[in-house]
Order: structure tokens, then sequence, then C-alpha cells
């Protein structure tokens, strides 16, 4: 048994949207409503070179993560930018290098895509992620800033 | 007189490239070829609404500064976000509240577009842009890796 | 079996040692002379009140980790402060709550000093290190400075 | 005319009243009794080699800024270390290099003392202070953790 990464497909939709929703439960955002699901999926579904493409963890069948990244254009690079935003590991599947083979089949499809730049925020206190990160990404200096809404 | 804020326009070319190229010096980036800044020029012109547009910072005819900013989709958020990606102003412009005026200025395009989330990253040692940044953002806790390439 | 904090003692010396190199090895420093050893050993027992005092975690004879503290003058509080320098936990002892009940003790050792403040320092990408901080400190907005020494 | 730092004296102590008022004050702790100004500046000039000292800079008899010090002992190191505590400049003598000077005047008496090694922590987005300190002083990955006290 091993673990493959692989685009996501239209039949993982109810294994994805639990890990989708164990995600957001991370964030503290749990319950988000199923319109929010659907809508996602579909989404992530309809090839739209401007949206967001889901890749998944499969391990038999079993899907044991996921990860969502969006090309977008970039000021300083004509080819564009990767943004990996959504990463996720079903707890009882960490240990497995799930996260390290997610992140790495994004940088696969930025460079099939022509786009090898790619890059992804996380939390300063994110210690479990940020172990993985660093050695497998590199740590910029760069902050995020929001603009102040009340309803965020 | 009075500094105003608007699009970007046509016969701003060697202004705005005056401007740009003093962002890019400040980020250790002098010099960079013309074909640069050709290129970026007829982007932001072009209108696309998955490229970047710019606002500057007009006081009866001389630019003090630039903004460019982005829309593109984001998974949390239908209606996507804003990125904030160039901002600067000219050294002898700086007091006038210029920064304040351009950063403004993208959260009324947003506001305009229907997409109001705006973001923006800043390094963490850029004191100067964060003492402005803290009165008009939200310093959130995410920091940003990037997949290590050798050519960056 | 359980696992007691309680001070150092003359007897503890080349287990005390033993995790102190360890500690020094984790932060780079591996191999220091016996002398440094030497040295630390007879000012932790010395009971010099402007000196560090050590704590111990001991499962049935066997030490599991140390801790070593000082009391300082601090303008602001007149009963002083409690600086906590060294922590350590034996690899094969992590889990067994070690590290925090070291840091409960110098806690502990501070209150019956009459000093109840405490504070130490830590890199930033102590992750494992401030996953336990988080839990049984406040993280402060402080960063720390040095004197630029080429020695150092 | 031209600023000195020197050690502080007993004259200075309605100068130096008003200076560490102000400094506490931007730390939002602004009208501290006067019983803590008074220890404060009788432990300054007591000279216990365990508690702090004081250095003002000077303008031909205005005081235009302050820093206190103290030497502590250190496991790693046996001559000790010195401790860079509080540091303030008259707002209105801000930008004759008063704050450089007073950070050097305690590199010089670190030196005097055989002390080479001082350090200082400040708040992370003390953008002003940080600025001077980038160039005087080297940033560590060491950030401050501090025991919860109801109290403080």
């Amino acid at each position: 048994m091993s673990v493959t990464v692989r685009p996501l497909a239209q039949g993982d939709k109810a294994q994805w949207q639990a890990l989708y929703d164990g995600y957001h439960a991370f964030y503290d955002r749990p319950g988000l409503p199923q319109d929010f699901f659907d809508r996602g999926f579909a989404r992530l579904m309809a090839g739209d070179p401007h949206d967001y493409a889901g890749l998944v963890a499969d391990e038999d069948g079993r899907l044991l993560g996921l990860v969502h990244y969006l090309f977008h254009a970039h000021m300083w690079f004509p080819e564009g930018i990767c943004y990996l935003q959504d990463l996720f590991a079903a707890p009882d599947a960490r240990g497995k290098g799930v996260g390290r083979a997610l992140i790495q089949g994004v940088y696969d499809a930025a460079d099939a895509a022509g786009v090898p730049r790619v890059y992804w925020t996380t939390q300063e206190f994110n210690y479990a992620g940020r172990m993985l990160y660093d050695r497998i990404g590199e740590r910029t200096p760069f902050i995020k800033y929001n603009r102040p809404l009340d309803e965020i």
C-alpha cells in the first residue's frame, strides 16, 4: 500500500468534503454550510485556468489529505505564480509524509504549467506545519496585512 | 494644490517607470531592463480582469506614488479577493499621505468591484511601511513561505 | 514510578553533565571542555544569591531533565525577577511532562523567593519548545538584540 | 554644543525623573508614584554591582536621554553579561544621535567592566527603535515568554 498524489476527481466529493471540513475546523470555522462545499467542489472540477485546482493523497481509495492551488498573474514574473492555499492531512494519517507529498504535487503541477514559483502563507504559530515547511520550503521575511473589515 | 489618486493613464508611462524603478531599487533590484517596464505598463493598461491594474497619486501632473493591485479567486470567498502588491511613494514626497491615499484608493476600487477583501505582504523589517500599515490595515499572524528555487 | 522535580544535588554531577551537554549540542555547541562543566556545576552548588540555581527531574534516580534559573534586579520591580535560562529534557524522556514540571518547579522556587515574575527566551523556530511554552507561559512581543561581537 | 554621555549624577534627579516618566508613558504606564522614582534613583546611585547603573546624554546641562544597565551572571559566560533595559530620548531631541550615543556608552561601560556582551529586548513593533537597533545591534531569533501572572 502506498500514498499516491493525484488530481481531485468527480467521485471524491464526499471524502474531499470531510477533509475540507476538518481543515476549516482547524482554523476555527467548523460547520460551514453544505452550499459552501458544493460550490467549492464545483469550482475545483471546472478546469477554469483562473480558479483553483485540487490534488488529493489517495491510499487505496481512501483520501488522506488535500491541497488547493491557484495560478495568478504577478507583476514581476510574466509567467505568473502559484498560490498554494489549503493544505490538510487527516489527523489519523499524520506521519506518513502526506503533507510533503501534496506540496511536492503542487510543485510538479507548477512545473508542468511553466510557472515554477509557488508560495503559501501560514500562521506564525502553526508549529507542526512549519516543521514541514522549513524542510520543503523557504521562510521569507514577508508578513501579511489585511484591510480591516467588520465582517471578517 | 492637492494629491489626487486616479487610475494609471497612457500618458503616465515615463513618470510611472521612474517610480516603479525606485520601488525595485528599494527591494535591491535596480536597473531592470526596459522590456520589463514596457511589458508591465502594457499589462496595467490592458484592462484584463485577471491581471493587475494601477493607481497613481497625482499632484498637479507630477506623479508622487503608485500602487498595483490584482483581483484573484479565493477558495473561501466566492467574490474573490484583492491583492495589493506594489506600493511606492517618491522619497521626496514622503509625509504627504501618499501611501495612505493609494491604499485607500485600492480599498475604493475593491468596493466598486464588489470584492472588499484586500491584503498585502511586507517584509517584517519594513518599519516605515509598517508604521502606515498598522494604521490603515490589520497585521495578521500569517507569514509567507516560498518554494526554494535556485533562480530566485 | 513518577518524576520528581528537586534541587540539583552534589551527587548529580555526572548525569547533570550528560544532560547539559545534550542541551548545548541542541544549540550547536557540542563538545564543550570539561572545565566548562566543572565550573558550571560548582556555581550551581555554591548557593550564591546572585548566581544560578538548578533543578532536575528525577525518576527513581535517573535524571530526565534540568533547568537553571537566576534571580536578578529589575528597574521596574523592586523584588527583582527570575530568568529561566537553560531547560532541557532527555530526548528519550519526551512526552512525560518533564519540561512542564521543570518550568513549574521554577515558578514554585520563584514564589518561595517572593519573586513571582519569571521569564525566558527561545528561538522563534523552536517549535517543539513553543508548543509547551504557549501552554504554560505567555508569549510577549519582545525580541532580543545583541551587541555585535566578533567572538560570539 | 555637543552631546556627552556620562554616568548619572546626584544632581540629575529632576531631569532624570522627567525622562524616565516619559519612557514609562511610552509603554502605557503614565503617572507612576513618586516613590517609584525615589527608589529607582537611589538604586542607580548606590553603586551596587548587582543592581542597575545609569548613563545620561547631557547637552550643556540639559539631559536629552537616559539608559539603565545591569551586569548579571550567565551560565554560559563566566564573566557575566550586560542587560541594557531602559533606553529613552526626549521626543524633541530625536535625530541627534542620542539613542546611539547612549547604547555606545553602555558598550563602553561593558568593555571597561570586562563584560563585553550586551543585550536588550524590544517590542517587535517598536519600529523607530529597531531602525536604530538594526544599525548598532544584531537582531537574534530569540523571543521572550513570561510566566502568566494576573497582576502583570
